[in-house]
């Protein structure tokens, strides 16, 4: 175990992890925008930093950010983490972001002799919490090995999928599959409520069987009891489906599904959903049936 | 417990169900189209009859067909199961049909003082053998107590959603998102596949997070083995997501993820494809790309 390690960005995802490799043992040095996030993390026993003391005194440094304009603020801006970071030193990124913008990270941190893994999770904040995310990481299998005692007291899985960016391709399949079934939900319980069916008999009936799934265990309660709190906001998952068409245009893999998805997305944007959590993807088929899921259960 | 119990129908799912209800101590008279199945289950343990011996002999009749015409046809055709079928007797339909069908069959028994549920079950053959599928049922509270006991020898799970038709609707719920994740799952790993990322790995890496699904952990190894022995037919989930917009447009509910799906599917079967497991689903996006997934992870 290393002496110290780093970590920048106590969002909905970060806070919780940084909290949990606090729980293990391990002195956090953190950073973030939000001061009342770093305050948080410091009455949890952290210590606060710069990002230039951060990359000064760490050798690990974990990275939980927005986006990939951001991470690369983060590392490559005046007096950011590579400015300080010491030849040896691993960065774990913990951001959904493109393959591309991996490379560029791994590529730009090489020529300071600094390894850098990305490492998307997947499971949300309450996975998040628990400790229990879905980690997939690309990277050398030597910083990998490096990584994996800190991945075990985030996660509940590590997998190293391959090469730096496969983390994020990974991610990037993980959204789809996790975007588009909010959809599916969404069209069958809609569909369900208009045609008279209670929606929760119906949830509860399904859940059993194929249709079972994490997002419907997670999603579907939400949308039943207008609950939207984030969890993973619309905005996040909207810049995550982004890079996913992004990715798909560049490599020529048609996507149908995934661009429907992409522009109900940007719908619910226009009407204002984009802090919402995801489970709100269901107001756009309930806005285009004109049924809510809520109203028609309490009835 | 009644003396004998009709079941019609020993396809893919009905063979199963009907052994289970044998296992569980049942005395069984059966039909089928098929003399193969018909002797398959006279071997395990059951008595052939004609519909209108069934009818005659049986207070509670399970069906088991592969559309809503075909259940008519074997229920109000000449010397068809109606034709003998008691007052007082109950007629239980694990077929999928449109909430209409179920209306019509409920209707036109009740004319006869017999009694009708509908209740469709999903899982697929693996859970109709381990007798632990769904099972969603429309109906009156007491045909469903009646039918009870014997849903438990065959389901892991049996939940009445409300009144006739409702099963049926639960079980249209239930299709679009299991074939709607199918092509989620399939854009995921085809975009994996060829972004260079090991679709295996992958599929390891996120099935413990928010895309876990009974789907993903059914059919992704199928893809990814090219194993597209049914299981669930395309065929047959075709005839479901027909109803499913069918029905929608009857009651107007705009789907527009699940009637992209019908063309997908409508492809596949032009293609060839309809005998196939709807895993083949993935077909359709591999030829999109122009990659397989199978051939990828073998490389």
């Amino acid at each position: 175990m290393v002496n110290e390690i780093g970590f920048v960005g106590l969002g909905i995802m970060g806070r919780p992890m940084a909290k949990n490799l606090i729980k293990h043992g391990c002195s956090l040095m953190v950073n973030d925008i939000s001061l009342e996030a770093v305050k948080e993390l410091t009455r949890a026993g952290a210590k606060a930093g710069t990002l230039s003391e951060i990359g000064a005194s760490c050798e690990i440094v974990f990275i939980s950010l927005p986006n990939g304009k951001i991470v690369q603020e983060v590392l490559f801006n005046e007096n950011a983490l590579s400015s300080s970071l010491r030849p040896g030193s691993l960065v774990i990124d913990t951001s959904s972001v493109t393959p591309d913008d991996a490379h560029t990270c791994e590529n730009r941190l090489k020529e300071k002799g600094v390894s850098f893994i990305d490492a998307p999770v997947s499971g949300g904040e309450p996975k998040a919490i628990d400790g229990t995310l879905a980690i997939m990481a690309g990277g050398k299998p030597e910083d990998f090995d490096r990584a994996l005692p800190y991945f075990k007291m985030i996660g509940g899985s590590a997998t190293l999928i391959g090469e730096c960016g496969s983390g994020s391709i990974a991610k990037l399949a993980n959204q789809i599959i996790v975007n588009l079934n909010i959809a599916a939900v969404s069209e069958a319980l809609v569909l369900a409520a208009k045609a008279g069916a209670d929606p929760r008999k119906v949830f509860e009936a399904i859940r059993g069987g194929l249709a079972g799934s994490a997002v419907l265990d997670a999603k579907a309660p939400m949308m039943m009891d207008r609950n939207f709190k984030p969890g993973g906001k619309i905005s996040i998952n909207l810049k995550d489906i982004k890079n996913v068409t992004k990715t798909a245009q560049e490599i020529d893999v048609p996507l149908p599904f995934t661009s429907l998805l992409l522009e109900v997305m940007l719908a619910l944007k226009v009407s204002g959903h984009l802090e919402e959590d995801h489970s709100a993807i269901v107001k756009f088929f309930e806005g285009l049936a004109n049924v809510q899921l809520g109203k028609q259960s309490e009835s």
